[in-house]
């Protein structure tokens, strides 16, 4: 399967480089970089040093001509322009941007505070979780990769949401990211002598990724879902450990009964004690353990997961497999680092 | 003023000591510590090389002898009897543990599973923090000194319980602390290869520092308060930055008017933006920030403090200073580190 | 292919598994841990939740009976007694530990200061290190797989002693390595509080490493070679920077072609600029840059290894591929994660 | 005394402020920075909230008119300028660029491959070692502080050139800086995802401090000195370790009577074991230890600073007490922080 890569060197694009290298199925055609096109991989990200590749310009008809699967890895907004040329190819699209996970061109365009460039194509695009899209992806033309955050907090919410288990209001999510999810940018909040032995909380009420979660759960839910979301960043590189509060009166057993959901997942574990980011870090997992407070009925969920991972580059290519009919875990089952 | 420390080794007592250091009304008379006696704190924190003491087994008949102020930073349960004896002498008792911070002994004992070993000093032990009890500090006989978590969520909801701005239920407290929290002891969860890059949860629902919160908060609020506490393991060093949660319909204008009770306050700043935690670390400051959700009626409280200052050591001596009629700021009018 | 790892739950011995598990020839027959025997790995290392094994005491005769290699992973000095009862089965043994990667018993018995175990063997071993010894690795019943500061120092200096470039006496070798080098320890220099932020050199002129480096490169230069080697701990989980000093006269072009040797290594790559741990972090790859100071006749040679891969495991799993007739490459051809 | 400090945003400069924030014997009449002028220092660095300056334009007359002592923290070349219209006034000067740290523009302009542009005032400044020049120091009306690789460098090596102890050739000096040393500057490898878990050498063979330090240790020597020094970049904010090669014959008596000169220095510690950064981080402190290794007839020490304090900052400050008479340790000895 000849495949493309779009923005190959911000953090998220390098690390689908790196999955799709070794992934069997796959010949990389085209990796596209609009800041070191005519430079190496491995001038950018020298561990690529064994295994190269050579940066090209974007030429849309070129990727056209010969790719199966595209995947874009561009910031939100200029996402949508390339991925309508795109889609009138014959190539199918993988978008990791927010700009195809909505249904809704109103509420993307009042949480990102922008227009949408390609409404029509909403309509066509799959939001790409397979725990819970797994058919209509692999039927799709064009696939919005979930953000990073929603992945962990949509995961452990669903189906409690799904068998009404928790109450649909009073749901906070607290979500901690390490430092390669606000991507290879030259900011200085960014630097290390800023980041390392710190810890913040931003964009508190307002964060983007509320809407998406809150999206996905109204439809888990049935019903309209609010939530707090307050994302923090960790002096860390790699996941994200969401903790989550909902109010509920339910048992142990009717959680458990209703995580079984996932007993057949390959990339969902529900554990029976509390996950870390190092269980998850280098891995396609999503972990998720819970503790029933019966004090205060409310049960407490932590979700983890690596954010360049499942949260991005990882699930793009779970996507991948699943569209083109590979084996849904190829590239993808090694086990995470731990160290 | 002559002072002594029992417990002069582990990270408290450590912190404590290089506090009590350059401290100006103050002469360390004895530092003990059971582990290390005969040797020099600069053998067990070479940091300390260029101001040393010689460390000592416990001996309370000489403590007593010539100290003003006793600082016991022991373990809980071990504390009560060493502060017992102590509490017979002329000295004043400076305890860092959680032994003298309770009014009621069956909660101390419910939380911390254990008997309690002087239960008729609750009644005489004053609640070491400032903000709440200063007039009692400094005639109290025998302090004790609030635990690091509970700092940074009292002193932000107290005031907003205080006015009745916050509702008493659905209130949630997500804490993240800084490894020194764990203490100096040598078990495997705490290897450096273990911490690192890693982020976790811990103690979901029943972590001791909730009764301690609650009980304080259902003071402030003059009504019982329960709420969700829950603490998390960061991978630096140093601080404490707290995500509360509470139901308000409030203004803006209401919450920042209830924080004006720490307006004269040395040691509290209320900030317009959010705290980070190298905002704080490396002083004795407690910094809060906040948003109100007006979509939700929910506001969001950030709460930082160094743990091993705000949260244990500096407290202690900031206490102190009250006792003795110092200035409230002597030896802990450093701006924090931010590098 | 059948093969055991015998001390599975160390870091190496983890990494060893977790390679393993990918590796497409083999199938791991029995993962031996005392101190975990009866547990599932998965509750030593969560990161092995989706792909468990069950941990087995030791038995060396259930080993021998159904394992075609068996790696050894256990402390220097107790390797000794269960690799020659291994020796005596069908089983060709990879050993990890420092016990059989020397020629002369008495030298290592005087560096680690203990009496070797199974002198008989030493003839039989090959020092495992596929660059210098590929047709014998090949052959081999016994490995002793080479330390992984040496490795780092020896693929960097064994093409300039041999062809030699480079003064055999002057040599420094200045080696950094992330914490996972010194094991799953409990002891308190290895606290996250104690190592992180930190640095510290250790073992000056007496760490065991400086006599296998030693070794070694007398047989590449064909004389004796003595230098000095100081490691340091770095506050990273994993990697090994050398910074290599020694005399020379020789050009560019000349140093150039001794490296030369490598084109066709698969997993050692000489950089035009320097490398850095996250070039190699993760993956089985030596990169190796240097730089000619004309202005004081000196070369100073850059060498990153992967502590737990190429200093470890993936240079283990390396000699199990050649040893079989397997693809040298196969389970180890992943590129680095660089974040 | 009245002081001023041009530059007080970046890292040395914001340390210099934190330092003189507590210094008794000053009073801060200007904070100088180009990029923040009218801002508050909270606004750049928000640990000053319990202690502000409202930060200016550079306004040289304004300064001279009431500043005894101007700190200058500019980059090398820009320091020029500015500091020669300071020398016009009566102010004294104490700048940390490299620009008055030499004796010999040429030396100066061949290794920083610019023009000097006050070459005048090299005869007049003074270098700001106080261990070395405590005399001139006192008298001087501009002092180049010295930088702080050749700080940690120069005191190791200086008292054992000086008794003729070690071999003039063959020294060799590899330093291991945390990342404040290289500035508050948005540069993508200074990005916290580029440094963390990442170690890496720089600049070999050419870095600017290799003539510095040269300088110093041949007017020590009262030979020309020539040696290698590599500095490498540590995923830590602050201190350097400085690992020292030297041939030498001498016995551990020789060397120890040797470094008796520091006997009775406030910020020098010679120590019977090895100094770790985190030994002196937070403090003004230097610490050296060392071991002979008689085999191969060559010493290693290792010398520890903190970078920002006795490498920049704080060995400014302690200038300045020299300067004006206060006593050499104002403001300077507190405990180093080791959490």
């Amino acid at each position: 399967m000849n495949i493309s890569v779009i923005g190959a060197t911000g953090y998220a694009g390098a690390e689908l480089m790196r999955i799709l290298s070794s992934h069997k199925e796959v010949d990389i055609k085209h990796a596209i970089s609009k800041s070191f096109a005519g430079q190496k991989m491995s001038d950018i990200y020298e561990s690529f040093l064994a295994c190269d590749y050579t940066l090209e310009a974007l030429d849309i008809d070129a990727i056209c001509a010969d790719s199966d699967i595209v995947f874009t890895c561009l910031p939100h907004g200029t996402s949508a322009d390339v991925v309508s040329r795109l889609y009138e190819s014959k190539a199918r699209v993988i978008d990791l941007s927010a700009d195809f996970r909505y249904y809704d061109a109103a509420l993307y365009e009042k949480w990102y505070n922008t227009k949408h460039g390609a409404k029509h194509l909403l309509e066509q695009s799959v939001y790409g979780m397979p725990e819970l899209y797994r058919e209509q992806i692999k039927g799709a033309k064009l696939i919005g990769v979930p953000g990073c955050y929603p992945t962990s907090a949509i995961l452990a919410l669903a189906p409690l949401l799904a068998a009404g288990l928790i109450e649909s209001s009073g749901i906070i999510v607290d979500s901690k990211s390490g430092t390669t999810g606000a991507g290879r940018s030259t900011k200085l909040p960014l630097l290390f002598c800023e980041v390392d032995e710190n810890f913040k909380a931003y964009g508190l009420a307002t964060h983007r990724h509320t809407s998406e979660i809150e999206q996905e759960l109204s439809i888990a839910a049935d019903s309209e879902i609010t939530l707090s979301f307050t994302p923090h960043l960790l002096p860390i590189k790699r996941g994200i450990l969401s903790t989550i509060y909902a109010n509920t009166t339910a048992s142990e057993e009717q959680i458990s009964k209703a995580y079984e959901v996932y007993n057949d997942e390959p990339f969902v574990q529900v554990v029976d004690g509390l996950p870390e980011i190092k269980h998850v870090a280098g891995s396609n997992n999503c972990a998720i353990g819970y503790k029933i407070d019966k004090r205060l009925n409310r049960i407490i969920i932590v979700s983890c997961i690596d954010n360049l991972i499942k949260g991005a580059a990882g699930q793009a290519v779970q996507n991948m497999n699943l569209m083109c009919g590979f084996d849904e875990t190829e590239g993808l089952n090694q086990i995470g680092w731990y160290l």
